[in-house]
């Protein structure tokens, strides 16, 4: 059959969707794998304690007949595109609880979860504009922090449309010991670019924990962002599927504002529940506006089960109760476990690890290694290890000429701890063997 | 803000948009409104009894742990972005037993609700086309039958491409009455078109049972009309959302064939899920593979409630039954009512009914309405009754110079027989009178 231009651009293989693939195919797998790869999150019983709970009182609650409550009946209707309105009003309620933000309804939709609300987010703010002369402008999303998520990468539909900074590496302790490094935002390097000077940047975007190095952004350079956003008239975008207040997987010193030129995007995923594919925008009227409509279009409205199960969670702050009680204690503990067990397994060996400051994963940075990242992949992967190379989380950037984009991985800390004992062993195993080789 | 080109496209209002706005905020206004304008499913007891059993049985199951389950523990876990496995299993079980179709798991992908499903379709097989020659060629999908679905019209992510073949229209009876008409393929006008015959069509599409007019294209239709594909090497997409063998709110003699050339849609919106956004797409495996591709691009994976809610009832045929034995006699009894009902406040009037054949509507034609029915619904809406006007069920077709495109309606016939027989009332009233004024 004959695809379109459009339809070929989704079905050349590529370097990213193998490895969708691989991790997909091992999550199906009979085969025993140490999965350190994917973005699932980790099973926590409490966690799943509190959803059963409220899915089945969800299920006993459904006499009220009516339409948008948080009763399961509201399966049996649409919503509005622009998501359900109890769960949306659920949001207005606990934002302005939490935040000084004055939201009301109009502020806030919902997406068939994040990576839906940045494909709408990157295809309004990136690609073809036209301007006042009627001329045709490409604009890109500017990252100011390489590396950044790999899912960015393909969602243009039309081309790719982005510019990264690479970043400041610092060597930092953490928890008072050597062989951290952080990333920092290069801002000579980004005021400087002739795009954003020229007016060829739609919209500036990071994700904060940033998937994948696990770097939260502090808060003076989210301030100094939020400063060159407003003074090129471009909103800033920031990815908060890790973030605060929910899940809250974040451990360094960090605070969330927002106004009306920042757009703001959450998601049920990582409290646990990726099954339910629940994305929320925060963001100005005409932006809600224009995602509503893109709903509409693109899936006339958004799914409604996640929107169902989270609204009592979020009506009484039992969603931050247990982000804060819970998911973050847990996370952390796991990023301790694992760094320890890193430093036992490379110690001696030239491996950096970014200081884990949030998210679900840790970054690791193989200094000079003698084979690039994708190798290592494909020997852990027949070893029945999976992790991410570092190779695809680089948007915007010519990975070829970047040797750093070669030498790191990502490597998830969602798994138990059985699984983290033994994926680390074989990753120790191949990387030591490969540094004695060359030595 | 400044938007894309794309995003310009999304945030023009429409006609089609501000319908949209209007019949959501029926639904969430606490003014009473006869509701006969929307898609939404019927409430029938019986249907929501056997999902909340299910729903609840759901939570009870949960103790298994096993990913790809139909537990409710899926939500804890992406699924691939083909679909959740189990579920695709099922339907794999059930339509072979029920078809002599062959499928493997690799013709089918979930997505999140029909409309999703033509978003994709409509760009993978219409829009720019890049030829042998390296020429780009705009390629349409052709409506071999207009009117069509109303939620075609604004998918392709760049312009419109559409073509539409204008009906002919005969004069039925229908339960050995008069004040029929029924919609037939011009075949002739469709493959005399030179779109067609220069290699300018990417794929032909209908819906089966048609909305918004309750047609049933005959099997003699889809038979010329999957050969006409075939000759031209381009799918046959058929909207099945209405269709065999769920809902199956099909009353006509009809069957219901797949090869590889023909794209078959299904969906669990009008067995009474739309708030779970669930629909099916059944092709061949390249087709399949690119809808998986777009899923991880737009939406990382679809969503898992409505395949976990469904499997069960599919894997032991009670969705089937489900449909045959309570949703297709209720509709059919919607309708016998609504006809009834419309005779006896226009039947001395220029009202001829399209013979209801299946879907979830009555299409209205008021043969030389001295207004456009785009006047009627605003004058409709005013006395709190909602229809939607025929103009908007035309992509592809220029209708200021069609009459027929003026004078119709879609009225819905899910609502209850109190707000069916009030604004049927309303109707009645307000179109005697416009006829009767211009005597």
């Amino acid at each position: 059959m004959k695809f379109s231009k459009f339809g070929q651009k989704f079905t050349q293989p590529t370097g990213i969707s193998q490895l969708m693939d691989d991790l997909g195919d091992a999550l199906k797998s009979d085969q025993p794998i140490n999965m350190l790869g994917g973005g699932n999150p980790a099973k926590i019983e409490a966690v799943n304690e509190l959803f059963l709970a409220t899915y089945r009182a969800l299920g006993n609650d459904n006499d009220t007949g009516e339409v948008n409550t948080t009763s399961i009946n509201s399966m049996a209707n649409y919503s509005n595109p622009q998501g359900d309105a109890a769960f949306i009003d659920a949001l207005v309620g606990f934002f302005n609880r939490h935040y000084d933000w004055n939201l009301t309804a109009e502020n806030i939709a919902l997406t068939n979860g994040s990576q839906n609300a940045f494909f709408y987010l990157f295809n309004l703010f990136g690609g073809t504009f036209v301007n006042e002369k009627n001329e045709s402008v490409d604009k890109s999303i500017l990252l100011p922090l390489a590396p950044e998520y790999i899912g960015y990468s393909d969602v243009h539909v039309d081309g790719q449309h982005f510019l990264s900074v690479l970043p400041h590496i610092d060597e930092v302790t953490h928890d008072g010991e050597e062989g951290f490094f952080k990333y920092r935002v290069d801002f000579d390097a980004l005021e400087s670019l002739p795009a954003l000077i020229e007016g060829r940047i739609g919209a500036i975007c990071c994700s904060r924990p940033t998937n994948p190095t696990g770097n939260v952004l502090t808060d003076d350079e989210m301030a100094r962002l939020a400063e060159i956003a407003k003074r090129y008239d471009v909103p800033l975008i920031i990815d908060n599927a890790y973030g605060m207040p929910f899940p809250n997987i974040i451990y360094s010193d960090a605070h969330l504002n927002w106004d009306n030129n920042t757009i703001l995007c959450f998601s049920l995923s990582k409290i646990g529940l990726p099954g339910v594919r629940t994305g929320i925008i925060v963001a100005a009227s005409e932006v809600i506006a224009a995602v509503s409509s893109m709903n509409a279009v693109v899936n006339l409205a958004p799914t409604r089960f996640g929107a169902a199960i989270a609204t009592p969670l979020v009506n009484d702050d039992r969603i931050k109760q247990l982000s804060d009680d819970t998911i973050k204690p847990f996370y952390q503990q796991q990023a301790t476990t694992a760094v320890r067990l890193l430093k036992k397994a490379l110690g001696e060996y030239p491996l950096v690890i970014h200081k884990p400051e949030g998210a679900i994963f840790l970054w690791l940075w193989f200094k000079d290694l003698p084979i690039t990242t994708v190798e290592l992949y494909e020997i852990l992967k027949e070893k029945g290890t999976l992790i991410v190379p570092s190779k695809y989380f680089f948007p915007g950037v010519d990975v070829d000429n970047y040797k750093h984009a070669h030498e790191c991985i990502r490597m998830s800390i969602a798994a138990d701890e059985d699984t983290l004992k033994k994926g680390i062993t074989v990753i120790g195993e191949v990387v030591r063997g490969l540094y004695d080789e060359a030595k």
